[in-house]
């Protein structure tokens, strides 16, 4: 099931809006959702002293506290914007505290073991809406926010049949007003179509650069001889070592099927290209190209 | 074995230089060359007359042929610049057209399998100096040619018990002449290196966007929710399949190796994603980062 929320958007209004974890993810909503006059409060919620003082200096939120439970109990919206693995703990700290009539959310990137380790938690009067916003950059923590990050990006949430209307329609329009397209998914179709389009391809870019690594012989260095395309299309093997591997185990369900699929493709390459399989092979580069052609 | 030939650069002159293929690789050549005033005339050798009338009006070559024979007959130095699969066919028929004294280089892209077909058909007199500029765009043709094309890219040549120095010194000194950093190679180093740097990721990224194709579900149309992360990485997956067909099928023993080295490290990694081993996992793409990171 996917269904774009295109329809208009009513008006907003969030009394007191509380962001655990005020980074580019958490920041980036906050300034949006400032900008748009929909917020009346910002309460930023972390550990790090200096980046909270940063984050109310730049006014990113409005005051900050690093306790977890008095910051979130007055929240009308909890946005959870800390890495994945630490979600299901968040949650059972702040859900307690949380006042009745309030939803809670999150930007995790993978949602079935955040959705399943959070939703026996909820109290009653409660409601968790799953989220992702797909948007981000190399950079992190407060000082990386800014107002424009979610704009024409797809945020997917994941809503249950333990989910109200309300809650979902309230986290919708919020994004809506940072500037998202909000795409509606099952948990399962979400942990499967972000595995195959994003974490696949970082395992993958992950993998390739420690592979040509060790095609060198006797200390020779091969990557010095990398041009620019092996450049591009290894950035991503740049990313954050301590946020994939929190996907990759967090998701490893969905992901390991890719990677099987993906194993099955190269054996059937690497079987036309041993074969000289000339017309096999020109048919397998072509078809690629046509697809990646069309998402140019 | 590796020498960066970095040495003062003595005069150079070619009297006539026959470029046999005047698309962006040869016409380019052929522009860098003239722009330094090191040659006295161009010959271009093609098939396809209207490629060759614009050679001709672009000032790329001084005049053309679809002669191949009598085109070389009368160059002191002949530059092959054809499709890699070609170039066994093309040497064997001009090869016996040359005048003595003559050199005869490349520009494919795979060296052993050319360098084994062009070797025992040498006549007396004429030397082979088997080449690879590491350079192109996503353009072909005569008119996409320009001179800056091989400014500040490697030219690696792969010379042979065979070549005769004074051969590999015109050569080199043409390459550095057009701008480029030679680097001298051994014929089994240069296919292994750009077996791991270049084909191995080509052949890695056709194969993803193919497997990524193939996770999604009855008709679902998974390539839609892809990101710029994915677009960038498989940008070179938009490549020619004719001339990667071509390079797959002519490098295929360097190039299977570096296959079954990317598949033992992918294996690697699903088995620790497989057991959840959170520092394996950690340390695989710290390493991988560090690595990318490194070559910036």
């Amino acid at each position: 099931m996917v269904n774009d929320m295109q329809t208009p958007v009513a008006p907003l209004w969030i009394d007191r809006l509380a962001i655990v974890g005020v980074g580019l993810i958490g920041g980036s909503l906050a300034l949006a959702l400032k900008r748009a006059g929909v917020v009346g409060e910002v309460v930023g919620i972390g550990r790090g002293l200096e980046n909270l003082r940063t984050a109310r200096s730049l006014g990113v939120v409005d005051r900050f506290t690093q306790e977890l439970e008095a910051g979130v109990a007055d929240a009308d919206v909890v946005f959870l914007a800390t890495p994945v693995l630490t979600l299901p703990q968040v949650a059972a700290r702040a859900l307690p505290h949380m006042k009745s009539g309030a939803v809670l959310t999150d930007g995790g990137s993978v949602k079935a073991s955040v959705v399943a380790a959070i939703e026996p938690l909820l109290p009653d009067g409660v409601q968790f809406v799953p989220g992702h916003p797909v948007a981000g950059t190399e950079q992190s923590g407060a000082a990386a926010a800014f107002p424009t990050l979610y704009e024409g990006r797809r945020c997917i949430l994941t809503p249950t049949a333990r989910t109200a209307a309300a809650a979902l329609d309230l986290v919708a329009r919020m994004w809506q007003t940072a500037g998202s397209e909000v795409v509606l998914m099952d948990v399962e179709q979400h942990d499967r179509v972000l595995a195959a389009t994003s974490h696949l391809p970082h395992m993958v870019a992950y993998a390739l650069v420690n592979a040509v690594s060790a095609c060198g012989r006797e200390g020779e260095d091969v990557l010095r001889f990398s041009a620019g395309g092996f450049r591009d299309f290894t950035r991503i093997a740049s990313s954050d070592p301590t946020m994939w591997r929190d996907i990759a185990i967090s998701n490893r369900t969905a992901l390991l099927e890719t990677l099987e699929i993906f194993e099955a493709t190269l054996a059937e390459l690497k079987r036309d290209i041993a074969g000289q399989q000339d017309e096999a092979l020109y048919e397998f580069f072509q078809r690629s190209k046509q697809r990646r052609d069309a998402i140019r």
